[in-house]
């Protein structure tokens, strides 16, 4: 069984680093962030660090580097106030992926890709067209990640819109049926088919 | 398309709202941190928030709130500053999700499941026995979150031990070869198939 101690981590190669810790986690979310900045310029992002903070507010949160390509969306969510987060089709995925390339400010991935911007009530935060899921985001709180100099940004959802088919009866959002992608590593994309759902678990009596 | 707002959320009925939510974000890692207390109790708890926060040094983040059933794993990791990140497999499903029961912490999870713990190099925390992937983590940092009172705990991989039918000659670590789970929700887990993998990516010329 290969073994790889934080030496090893340390002394690896660059890109070998960075596969194997991007994969280490297990699989992520596929999500476009789509902001516009104060000016009018329209971004969309890919992200695969959205994770769930609380119901109740209902909260999501987000890893970023302030220094790389994403500090348009940093930019741009601080400008506003505000950022949608779309869920991934795997129709989008070659497009989706292309947004991780370093485009400057004045150059939206709208017309780099074939994404398409979509608005929606009353709303000046562009949205992608036709996603399965779509969240418009206000953000509340930024914390600094001292450890590795990262910004963690948390919003509330303010807006959520959800294709019918996904949906149950119970506010359960079956993902396999709007064939939206999950994230292994860096650059790897599956589509997860139907899952199989259990009970809410309560303890078992135990003999030891 | 169904359409709920800030509001709509706020009123919805506790199960909706939580399997809601919990779905919006996408899919999820699924993972059992292994802990052990000062006192010598094992425990193993599902987390489904665990997130990669940076490769050098390679870091990962999870959420947990202090006041559920996640206490005595949280309560393990301050008392020895040291946890295991152990993936799902698809054999083991069941039982990992039934770590989400709350247990006391005199009774350890690994005796009322079929869950085997595993100790390796001489190290105090029990790692989940035969998972494809298994990380012994040191905590560095963490992190209140105001606006839900949850904690974002930060650790450091020390050791990683990867099944080596998932590693590739770039690091990449394939999860799908490992029959890894991914999580919808709260409770759906299903097992990806095959990744496509995308090349780095650059911009291309734009004709506006």
């Amino acid at each position: 069984m290969p073994h790889f101690n934080r030496k090893d981590i340390d002394q690896m190669d660059y890109l070998f680093r960075i596969n194997l810790i991007n994969c280490c986690s297990g699989y992520k979310s596929a999500n476009l962030i789509g902001t516009k900045s104060k000016d009018g310029y329209e971004n969309i992002a890919i992200f695969s660090s959205i994770t769930h903070i609380g119901s109740s507010p209902p909260m999501l949160g987000f890893f970023l580097r302030p220094t790389t390509v994403v500090r348009n969306t940093y930019d741009n969510i601080k400008e506003t106030g505000y950022y949608s987060i779309n869920h991934v089709h795997q129709n989008v995925i070659s497009d989706a992926h292309h947004t991780s390339a370093k485009y400057a400010k004045e150059i939206s991935e709208f017309d780099s890709t074939n994404l398409k911007s979509d608005y929606k009530d009353g709303n000046d935060i562009p949205f992608l067209k036709d996603a399965p899921i779509q969240i418009l985001m206000k953000l509340i709180e930024e914390y600094h990640i001292k450890a590795n100099d990262t910004i963690l940004v948390i919003g509330e959802i303010q807006e959520l819109y959800i294709k019918e088919l996904l949906l149950g009866d119970d506010g359960f959002i079956n993902l396999s049926k709007g064939h939206v992608a999950a994230v292994n590593g860096l650059d790897g994309y599956c589509i997860p088919e139907s899952p199989i759902r259990f009970e809410y678990q309560r303890p078992k009596q135990v003999l030891k």
